[in-house]
Order: structure tokens, then C-alpha cells, then sequence
């Protein structure tokens, strides 16, 4: 038996989240589907990121065994001709069998991005969350410089989280413009239950005056989601990549 | 009567181009039609490029009449909740009713968008064409250096372009880079059938060895279209603007 680990990008926006639904396409189901396929065997894959419903991944990450003889990276082409046009196998590998996605160090990023317009870019509609009106740039990064660092986030995420420890680690999370686009890019030890769109609807709140920037660290110590902004729409939130400390 | 202007975005993918055809949906068709209902008259748009099946827009231009008495600028707004999703009317104003957006000097901005990775991104996979393999940029810029000017293009249209002048003014042929994204952006006077897709055709096949840079003066002087490269698909080609030179 051997392990095998894919990098996998997806348009999350025709399917119901990374983790298999009764009802309902996933990523996670398109992907057992077709490595089931190929293989002749039961796979189940397990990833490293359950994306919600409508997020996008340029770099999740997800596991498999297989008795297969077929070299680890082959499989992105053996899968790629079996997959739907919206989830790309991006690369693949043989790792070691005890090797496990969510259960080492790693640094997951995620881009939040916004489109700053009165109407929408058809290019970019399915990928960027629409906001018209000026946001003030300068106090998005002043609140973004106060949740750098470890911190307990139980007010920047679902009530329904299920863990206990709500203690996390983001090393950087950057404010950029590119043109009509602002990018909240935040790199992190993990995220808890959507904690980046929480983030991001509270930046966007700070940007447009509703939520001061140096009441950040008050929301934080508050522990209470109530106290946090909106969670930002999930079409905005992408996945761009999952490193892991230590490469196998 | 007055004629309005829009600036019109749209994802060509699912439509078979601008133009009214007898079979397919078109972007004029579903203008033509969102502005009938809109107004209860037999509206017909005047578009400024007419682009292929698959081509996508940010900022095409079309014209129409119309008695009805609302302001110019608030066509937008009506339009987009009657148009599909992945046509945009970025901007609408009333112009002088001699006003025609192909009789007048203006620059054409495209951009050939070309995505350098084994794998396609599934969220540009709409917009740009793949290409595997390393791509010489210094020869593409070489050779795009000598398209620019004042020359004779019929080696770089289709041999089905009805018109019989091809002389053709290019003011700029940049190769840009950002990422895995090579993007050709070209900005002329008017571009002839397919001249741009020939002209990224060309440049991805100097890029990648088979055409030297320093022949393409003698494909131009040939005036042959089988001495050009292929036309690159449709689907990585983007009108980003119209601009016109003497604004009403």
C-alpha cells in the first residue's frame, strides 16, 4: 500500500463545500468518485482544508492510499481527464504512509479578495465579493497589524465551532491593491470555523467607518462572536496554498 | 429620441460572439432583448467591436436610440437586472444622436492572456489558454517590436476579412509578465478579422522557437496569410477598452 498526496485548485462555486454531503456535489465526493474509477478501489480522500460551500483552493491538499502500482506523480494526469473542468489535480506525490494533511505544522494562506466597483467584472463575479463605496485602505491595515500574532479567536468564528481551543497563530495578514481589487492575504498555523470571512467582513466594516481599527484588540479579548463584523459572502474566500514545515 | 452609449463586459464563453446569429445566443441578441423589454420599443445596439465566439470584454462599446425619457446614465443600473449574469453594463451615457462607435478615431486596447503551467487554474481557465512548455519572452518582445506601427496586415488576418484596406496602425505590443500569466497586450487603431489572435498565435510560436523573431518583417511584407502563425483560441482574448479619441 502506498499514500498518495494531491495538490488540488477548484471553482467552489457549483459545489456544497470540500466534505461529502447527502445531498448535494462536493469536492471531496467528485474526488473519491474519480480516484474510485481509476483505481478500481474504495478510496475515501482525506484533505487538509474542509472548505465551505462556494470557497475556492488554488493549493488544497489531500490524502489517499491506494495498492496501485501507478508512480504518485501520474496521478494529476490519470485524474485530471476523469475530473470535472472545475477541479484541477495540480500536482501529485508519494508520501510516507503515516503521513497525514491535517495532523503536522502547517501554514495555510487564504486570499479574501473584493472587488471595488458599482457593478461586477464578469471575469472575475465568481471569485470576488462586490463592494461599492470607498473603503478607508490605511485603517483596514491599522486593524489587520492587531490580530498578527496568537490569539484566542472565539470572537472571529462561528458559534458552531466545534474544537475547544480557539487559540491560533496568524503570521502576516496584508492589505493589497491592485487596481479596482483589494486582497486580504492572511497566512496562518489554521483557521478556525470561518474565521477568514469573519475577519474580512471585520476589516470591511473598519473600512467602511462602521468598526474602529483600535477596537480590535477589545473585540478580540471580548471572546464573543457578536462583537466581531459580518462573515464575509464565501465567493470571495480562496485557499491559495498549504505548506507544510516539514516536507516529507 | 436620443441615442445612448454603453460600456458593456462580458464572459463570451457560453455565447457565439457579439454579432446576431440565426442559431446560438449572442451578446447583442441578449442586449437587444433586455432592452426591448426595458423600454417596450424594437431596440437594436450598434457595437463597436464585433467580437468572435468565446472572446470576452471589459469595456465594449455599443449605441442605441430610444424615446424614452429616463437619463443616460441610468441604463446601467435597469439593464443589469435584466441582463444574464455574465454580461455587465459597466456604464451607460447619452451621447449626440450622429454619434457612431465605428465611425470615429479610436484605440482599441485586447489582451491575449496565455497561462504557463501544466495544469489550467480552474479560475482562469475561462479566460486564458494554456501552454506547457517555456516560452523565449525576450524573441516574443523582439518580434512584437517590429507589429508595431503603420503596416500592412493582411499576413496577419484571416483570409476571409471582407474588408479590402489592411492597413492598420499598432500603437503599442507589450509581453507582460505577472506569475504564471503572460499577457500580450496590444493597442491599435482597429484591429482586422482574427489579427489579434494571429498576432498571439505568432508570438507564442516565436516564443517557442518555430518562428524566429527577425522574420516576422518579411511575414509582413509577404502579405500572406499562411506565413503568420496559427490563431490562438478564442477563449484567451479580452477587449479591455475602447477609448475615443474625441470624447462627445
Amino acid at each position: 500500500m502506498k499514500r498518495v498526496r494531491l495538490r488540488v485548485a477548484y471553482d467552489g462555486t457549483n459545489y456544497s463545500g470540500w466534505q461529502i454531503q447527502p445531498n448535494g456535489r462536493t469536492i471531496e465526493g467528485e474526488l473519491d468518485q474519480a480516484l474510485t474509477a481509476l483505481t478500481g478501489e474504495n478510496i475515501h480522500v482525506i484533505g487538509a482544508s474542509r472548505t465551505d460551500a462556494g470557497v475556492h483552493a488554488l493549493g488544497n491538499v489531500a490524502v489517499f492510499d491506494t495498492e496501485m502500482r501507478m508512480p504518485g506523480e501520474k496521478y494529476c494526469f490519470a485524474l485530471n481527464t476523469r475530473l470535472p473542468e472545475d477541479i484541477v489535480v495540480q500536482a501529485s506525490d508519494e508520501v510516507a504512509v503515516d503521513w497525514h494533511p491535517r495532523h503536522q505544522d502547517c501554514r495555510k494562506t487564504y486570499e479574501y479578495r473584493v472587488q471595488r466597483s458599482r457593478f461586477a467584472n464578469p471575469q472575475t463575479r465568481r471569485y470576488t465579493h462586490l463592494v461599492y463605496g470607498s473603503l478607508d485602505v490605511a485603517a483596514m491595515r491599522e486593524a489587520a497589524a492587531f490580530l498578527v500574532g496568537t490569539h484566542d479567536f472565539t470572537s472571529f468564528c462561528s458559534v458552531q465551532t466545534p474544537v475547544e481551543d480557539k487559540v491560533r497563530t496568524i503570521y502576516s495578514l496584508e492589505v493589497l491593491e491592485e487596481g479596482e481589487l483589494l486582497i486580504l492575504r492572511v497566512c496562518g498555523n489554521g483557521f478556525l470555523y470561518n474565521m477568514v470571512r469573519i475577519i474580512a467582513g471585520t476589516l470591511l466594516q473598519v473600512g467602511s467607518g462602521l468598526i474602529k481599527a483600535e477596537s480590535i484588540p477589545e473585540i478580540l479579548e471580548a471572546k464573543d462572536r457578536t462583537r466581531a463584523g459580518a462573515t464575509a459572502p464565501a465567493k470571495g474566500l480562496t485557499l491559495c496554498e498549504v505548506c507544510y514545515d516539514q516536507e516529507v
